[in-house]
């Protein structure tokens, strides 16, 4: 019987104990060593941090094709490291200038402006030499597969381009489809590209992998929606963050545009969605199962 | 007979070609369409740039191994990516805060920080696509080889890492030693794997690979002290922007440590220990000799 809880407390730890032991000046290989203030601040946007519900998906996903959690480990850290150092790039004065994440002094708020463009670069360079690593996999064509399929869904075309086109969104009305776009883009990419890595370490035919990426799709979306309905409907108290955010930044949402029960409905049937493209895969696709309907019922 | 200014040209106009086509929405790939934003920011800070030094040493350690230029210039972009993606971030308010590029407006001035930031980040991911493209090289052993050798390159034990170390040694005193570890780091470890890049390109073995890490990091260094000479000697007008900035900015460089007339024997003796290390490779290395002197001799 899956447990969902304990899978994803599971995982979160192994990711907290991996990153941990991987951000070291011992360990970011090059010429030189890495600078103590540079690794500090790597681990300080990266370690003690979220529920890893990407690196939960890579294992998930893999986990269809009978490869154990420590194997799909490394894939799981490289999404994360993109991840993060997405986060670290948001926060800057520039572009969302928070000063708090999750409780604790944003990277730039910790160190300087400076280091926290650094240290962002630094994590997204890094993601790509762990997936480079036969510790990976042992097949150089899959660890190959990893690194496009990762370098999609975090470039012009996925993550940054998404970034983009929220910053752009906020100065104009966009289309329900333009929102539904950027959203794909901004959040859906990386939960896509998570999915799908799981699967390429699987060694997922052309058929799951399109059945994979389908649900990989509607999940991102659900969790998207999930995102924004909250954003309306919750107090600042239970999502431990300034609610209502979205709308004084004048962030165009699909909530705002479809109103919120029609939000909801929606969410509901995106839910429906996700789980339909799983049907084919039996018990061990489980945990993409109650992935998905977490991300639905999620309070903060 | 080898033809320096001939073939650094033609690689500059292959590499401008390449990456204006290669930089399109059509060609970023991922799960939704690049902004045009994002991708004019991309272009405005890779395209119509510099002298392509690194694609040209890719493709001059390739050419002893008989790798046809064509087959060489995908690692190349990569690497000028990289080069190009950590202009743009330099030159950010939060770090150099430099308003013009080679007489143009740098990238946050052109658009603004936020659209620099990400134009930084997607050139850096697509940099590690071009390389995972089986069109860069039929063998994804080979490509993933490449990978490793650009994130060792550009990341926290590289480049970046030798920025953190230049940002923080404009507080302080650094020793010579100190200096030469951020050099190594900072403009050396992109050479390194610019050299090593198109030497793995070529299938060279370890006694190979081992002279040609030796010439490129000769080479680095020779590149590094003309231009902290440069910086001390040149007038503004032949050098096309400010001289005398380093020692303005309080940055520690080897000249103001060991005198102008040292580093200029300094520099002598460098260019001799990278040639020497191509004693074996015959003339198909004229290529790279002729990059060593170039370094010792350039005027800007």
């Amino acid at each position: 019987m899956y447990d969902f809880s304990a899978d994803m407390t599971d995982c979160a730890a192994a990711v907290e104990t991996a990153l941990g032991g991987r951000l070291s000046a011992a360990r970011l290989s090059g010429p030189g060593p890495a600078p103590e203030r540079l690794v500090a601040a790597m681990r300080h946007g990266s370690l003690e941090g979220g529920k890893r519900l990407r690196p939960l998906l890579v294992r998930q996903a893999a986990a269809i094709f009978n490869i154990p959690a420590a194997s799909s480990l490394d894939a799981g850290l490289a999404v994360e490291m993109i991840h993060c150092y997405s986060l670290i790039h948001d926060d800057l004065p520039a572009m969302d200038n928070d000063d708090l994440r999750r409780g604790r002094p944003t990277v730039h708020r910790a160190y300087d402006d400076a280091t926290a463009i650094l240290a962002g670069d630094a994590l997204l360079t890094h993601a790509f030499e762990l997936l480079a690593d036969p510790q990976c996999h042992p097949d150089a064509a899959v660890r190959i597969a990893l690194v496009t399929e990762l370098t999609r869904g975090a470039g012009g075309g996925g993550m940054v381009g998404g970034q983009m086109r929220d910053i752009e969104g906020e100065k104009g009305n966009l289309s329900a489809a333009d929102i539904a776009t950027m959203q794909a883009m901004k959040t859906g990419a990386l939960i896509r590209a998570s999915v799908r890595m799981g699967a390429l370490l699987g060694g997922a035919d052309a058929r799951a992998l399109s059945a994979l990426t389908a649900y990989a799709e509607a999940a991102g979306r659900a969790f998207q929606l999930a995102d924004d309905i909250l954003d309306v409907t919750a107090t600042a108290a239970t999502l431990g963050k300034a609610a209502g955010k979205d709308a004084a930044l004048g962030k165009q949402t699909l909530v705002a545009t479809l109103g919120i029960e029609a939000a909801r409905q929606h969410l509901a049937d995106t839910v429906n969605t996700a789980l339909s493209a799983l049907r084919t895969f039996g018990p061990r696709a489980d945990g993409l199962r109650a992935t998905a309907r977490y991300f639905a019922s999620r309070e903060h």
